[in-house]
């Protein structure tokens, strides 16, 4: 009801809620540069996974894990935007997992560009913005996991697929193919040329898939 | 998918998500004493207000509202429970509002319970309680919140009325109409014996009917 | 010596130094609204209590209970003072308590009033309040806790007695007998409706001695 | 009425509360030694300076001022104590400034002792303690600070003129006259050692006078 | 002089002070597995860098960036042990950053292999190993960072480059030739899958050099 | 390569890598007053010691003996400068322990005296200090520590000798030999004043052969 975006996101059994939020003006520290500012707050809920966690506010501290995500999502979502022609407005994406079934970061970072292009749509119908609305998002983002399991490589991991997997990876694409981010990890061990070469065409793929998905959802 | 007990309540716009998660064992303080233990914690997702909140893991410290409002809903919840009957076992209440517009610690107490209560099936379908099931759970609990605004006392409001309100009041009551916890406050202002007086007999009744739509919930 | 209003209360064995300090000027947020600024704060020594607690500054984070009654003295002092006549000042007043027997947040509200009351002397002296005095302190606030005892409604419980009630309650009333704020809790179980009016009509008379205490204190 | 030992010391208008705090047992790292364990905490209240300041536990962390002082009281008080002859007890001394006006840190060390010496009292009435009460505390301690003004050596400086010193400098000393701790800063420049040597004869006779005071307190 | 493994590694102005701490035993959650534990911290002194950061020990939280390379460091280093093997054993890596000028975190992986391997031969001279040493670090650990600067694919960018650089990307890989970890982010926009073919080749052939040198490092 | 000043001092094997970062202008609240500041922080990387510590922002909070330290360093440095002819500017003098064996922090102070005398000079190359080079340092320091082990007066304890000191004193002189801060604990058990003499001539002549070797490192 209340965010200038908002979309939740179903990835199996996979539940994200993205929303953006703008506020007019940056952080003081770039306040002048007639640039906007983009971040992005990762979180899960502590039952969304199959035993309860703790809550990072009860700990007093947000964790490792928790930090590298929020920063990845960030990454990603200001590849597509051009902070210039945004103006001084910032927005902030908060994705929150309300179930976790294996790739919540690739499913935030889906649903957080649907988000994001509802609050720039919000910004353009309030002439707020300091450039042309289809400058502003010149690319879309979409991110899948991909891995490898008893040596075949498989898009989509589940959770008991995740932790069974030999080699996880995230890869971040625009619409067009090209990569944002590609981050992949031996999980049990190491991986070969040939291994990644197989994950990224497969990673390729996927997005191109959810790229389609987005342009739907958002009615273009 | 994953809780033990799980329930999203609507109340108007009011959207919270109340899960239950059960584990075997207490806390070690309370090893041995033959009790099991119950406790709450209430969060907000940071849009689920009008504007943007920051995290309370970001800011590393549990603010006071959201402390004092998870210690009533810990009271109110372990107010229906037989915690000898419940056996060495402890339950979580995890209420996380997803969209806030008035009343979020009523509706949280009026879901909490069911989940609660699917919980405590649970544990009963697995043999798990020291008592009978029946005697586990031995009352239910609803809440409602009430005030006075331009003179007339109201049930629910909503968050502009909330803010409206003379007098704000939450009533927690049991399905057999007893109290477990009254919080009467004169936010703008004091309030009179007959206008309290009011205020309890609207929330006595705007929790019966909570109570109804529980044991529908529980196809009870 | 210091402070600018400064009394200590003894209800029973319980004793709390209430100050108030005021200085010139609003929180940021606040400036060029022309309203002043009354806050409260309430901590206990670690050794006010039969068994030492550990200190809130050395755990680096204040407990739940801590803000709880804090937030409660601040709402309650806010109700007696006319923040438009105060003038853009702050006052806090901290609660600090010395020995603990019972009834610890009511005895800081009541004490409250009276170093608040010395402390907007003080800004009349100096002809530093917006208003006139007498509208400045428009009310006084005094309150109780009440409780029920093997069926009995009691007033001011020490601290085996609270212990032992079944519902435990606080009553916060303005000089006029009107309520500012009503805290009731079954702690083992619940409460009737008739228990409930039985321990307002208590904490209503106790307030009143208190107020006429408050009035002997200050000399008026 | 709750602790072990306490006294509330007066030095010039400073004001310290000091409590000892005896638990059975020592921390686990010490478990099976044989030795007790003493430590302190020093805090001040908000309003104990002619400024408020904030508390250290709203602000989530110690400050370096407080961590200094509340090693300089443990170390001195552990000087007169035979942790061998405690046996297995640990006392907890809080020493807080309910008023300062200069010297707050060696009225609390002064205090402390007699605190410390009725806390081993209480365990000798409880033969609690592992050698004979005499040998358990086998020296007294008591501190004053002293400082340069205007070329001047003076003992007991109070808060103006602590502001005004030249030098500062706390002296620990036994009831025999030897030292404990000796701790000299030049605030405003730098000292020779004939300034020197003329503070610790002074430090020396101001302490004397203490352990006196002492005696009496303690009825001996 | 103290630690079980330690060197000061030099990539170009980049030096980073890598050394290994062996403790007997595993974390609590850990005993009785057989399992060992390799885990790693990454800091920065205030002025290794060309403006002085605050310590993250004084904002009183580790940031997310250190966060995420401690993270990464540990990972890269657990591809190259048999926890088995090692036994119940846990080897801490502090690789601490005395100077930066790009490339710290591979410097640091490269470097803490060096520290692991001598760790690891001191617990074989003191028979503390499970297994045989040679099982023990089963495969050694190099990475490099690599980049397109003005199109060009670029080995070892120092802090100028970095900053300048399209795309950054690290690699991970054994001495065998084969990927632990590949992250590869579009700093200014995004890549082509023909630009991350070469930065990877680039990258293997890079770690291919630094494994030489780890084993000169080792006289093996 | 970066600070203003650097030096890394040995004592011993004790190692400690001191930097002096200049910034233009002041904390906010000495903005306008003319005065420079100057600070210091005082840190050991985590396998400095014989076992490792954890590291304080891990734990969140610096601990009570990295705070007295620290605040020492200040104190004595800010002994040797003239804050008004410094003009506003800010030099922070990290001081981090890459290797200790006793005497860190007079090794620290001693160090962090030529790192500031080359962020004074760097300061006079811009022709940025209020006043003449000569009068902004007017002042060196040098520091020990000495104790009395087996009732013998010891120049600079290595850390066997420190735990097994009687007495351990630190002196900071100025290069004309007057005192800065003297700091003496009896750590096992009390001193006697013929000690404490013999303890500071023993400081003072210990100070002497350090400033000599300082002015030789500066070239002066």
């Amino acid at each position: 009801m209340h965010p200038e975006g908002s979309v939740l996101v179903e990835f199996g059994d996979t539940r994200v809620l993205c929303t953006a939020s703008v506020t007019e003006g940056v952080p003081r520290w770039r306040k002048g540069s007639g640039l906007g500012w983009v971040t992005a707050e990762y979180s899960m809920l502590p039952r969304a996974t199959t035993t309860r966690s703790d809550r990072e506010s009860v700990k007093g501290r947000v964790g490792g894990r928790t930090h590298e995500i929020s920063r990845l999502i960030g990454r990603s979502l200001r590849a597509t935007i051009d902070l210039k022609a945004l103006g001084e407005n910032s927005i902030v994406l908060d994705c929150d997992v309300l179930q976790a079934d294996g790739g919540t970061r690739t499913a935030a970072i889906t649903g957080a560009y649907v988000a994001l292009s509802d609050a720039v749509d919000w910004l353009a119908d309030r002439k707020a913005l300091a450039g042309k609305p289809a400058k502003v998002l010149h690319r879309s983002v979409a991110a899948v996991s991909v891995g490898v399991i008893e040596g075949e490589p498989r898009l989509d991991l589940c959770y008991l697929e995740d932790v069974a997997a030999e080699v996880d990876m995230n890869v971040v694409c625009t619409g067009d193919g090209d990569f944002v981010e590609v981050q992949g990890t031996g999980e049990s061990g190491v991986f070969a040329r040939d291994q990644l070469d197989a994950l990224l065409d497969l990673g390729v793929a996927g997005c191109a898939e959810l790229t389609e998905a987005q342009r739907k959802a958002l009615g273009k």
